[in-house]
């Protein structure tokens, strides 16, 4: 029972942790691409990794998480500082953000979905508030750099959001499969669709006329 | 007395329906306009008719309004498809955003005022925060497709949610106009402000000397 | 015991009437540089003056300090006239915007790290909160007219308010120095850096390769 229960905890925690060093990593990528000093580089890092839940938990009118929560500030700054480091080595700027951006958004959509359950809040709404959470991390880091929004280039984005979100609630409803189960499925879901996308140059349909004047 | 009350809850109801299929409409065509995939126009077109009044209840402390409220949510969600959907009738982008902003700034900027009166706030407080409800959902559309905030045009915009809300505020002391009354006529200031603003291509004068140097 | 309170009150408030005056004029000069009109300008220095704090209080779960205080109001609001009058007379925009913005940048980060360590917040978290308080009235500032962030700039910013924010926790962990010797030096200390980076355009060296491609 407890021993359940640690299992439960800890894969949560484990989603948060890898969150948190994707779009912190994805942050200092972006910073350094603009050369950024090493402290702007963190601050970019530091508000990529927790943009998005901070918007999530004011919404939710709950404490923001990281601000009784050094375990995920450490996480943030230390991979800020092995970002820089690191970046001696790795040479591809733009795959290594588009990487761990796609993973970023993957888990911190599922962890947004599964907040605005437990908040008991309409499944809609739910799934309007992972793709808050998973984006606006991002969004802000955009913002912060002065780059045009990646929700806004062709591929897909906030699609994979929405289609992992509502994958997610769907399963959820279903008894007897494990939540680590689907929480696995769906970052998977919201990750491959990114990569595909990304790759295949694909985009969502136009459904209305796109001979646009201004 | 009951009746009276139900026509009250209803007529500020509408309003704030109104308010929000106005503003989903400006924020799907201007998501269409920059050619988003069909989740990309939602998100925008829901952070344009939510985004303002988000931001107040997060100034007034008070939980936020559409989180619990489906409601809303549908209103916001349906316009934004019927827009994509009308988009192939209707060809004129510009005029048709123009003429959806400014309706949905008159109306949540009386919005605004009203909340900060029952909050108890002072007069000048009220009308910052109606003006904040009124702009702020089309800057944050303005800053989320990268384009230069209307609140940046020379066009009178600001002017128009101060003049509205100072307007609401005089007329809601005098004892005897119904209050219905007072909201159709400052909500109607502030659009018929802003239409004859564009129209004639009206500014406010540059008190200060306009001959700038960087 | 009464006068040393009403002596400590009231250097707080003079510290926070003295970095509203400084941001909200920083901010009505940017606004003036991109000839928004009187309203225009009263929004964006109102803005910049109370943005960093709203942020804070917001993140701290604590009321909006400016939700419920006249008095800041006025001053930011009396500032911004006083200021499109000025402009008159002062020709320079450039420094003024830099020398006002250095001022509230330094005021507005030690007001935050000792908001954090009066809610008990983790020393680290205390400098990110200020931090956060002293950059983001200016990065609002910059997105709602379009600028690029001063963040974002080479000259040292962010770096200034660790420092100056770390310096002030080290001080206020030893015991009998005044209280307003430690934030008149710390906040010193970011002025200073900040005028001293920009004099002679001093930058964080980059640590990592900064000839990156893409």
């Amino acid at each position: 029972m407890l021993a359940t229960f640690l299992f439960h905890e800890n894969f949560a925690l484990a989603i948060e942790i890898i969150g948190t060093v994707a779009f912190a990593t994805s942050g200092a990528f972006a910073a350094m691409q603009h050369r950024l000093d090493p402290f702007g580089v963190l601050i970019i890092a530091f508000a990529t990794s927790v943009g998005g839940g901070t918007i999530r938990d004011l919404l939710l009118g709950v404490p923001v998480f990281w601000m009784h929560d050094m375990l995920i500030c450490s996480v943030a700054f230390i991979t800020t500082i092995l970002a820089m480091i690191f970046k001696s080595i790795e040479k591809n700027f733009k795959n290594t953000l588009f990487i761990f951006d796609s993973l970023g958004l993957g888990l911190f959509t599922i962890i947004g979905v599964q907040k605005g359950i437990s908040a008991g809040l309409h499944p809609v709404i739910c799934i309007t508030l992972g793709t808050i959470t998973g984006c606006f991390g991002g969004v802000l880091r955009d913002i912060l750099i002065n780059r045009i929004p990646l929700l806004l280039r062709k591929e897909i984005y906030a699609t994979a959001c929405i289609i992992g979100g509502t994958t997610f609630l769907l399963l959820n409803n279903i008894p007897g499969i494990p939540k680590e189960f689907i929480q696995i499925i769906t970052i998977s879901i919201i990750v491959i669709i990114r990569i595909i996308a990304v790759k295949f140059k694909l985009h969502m349909p136009l459904i209305y006329q796109s001979d646009a004047s201004d």
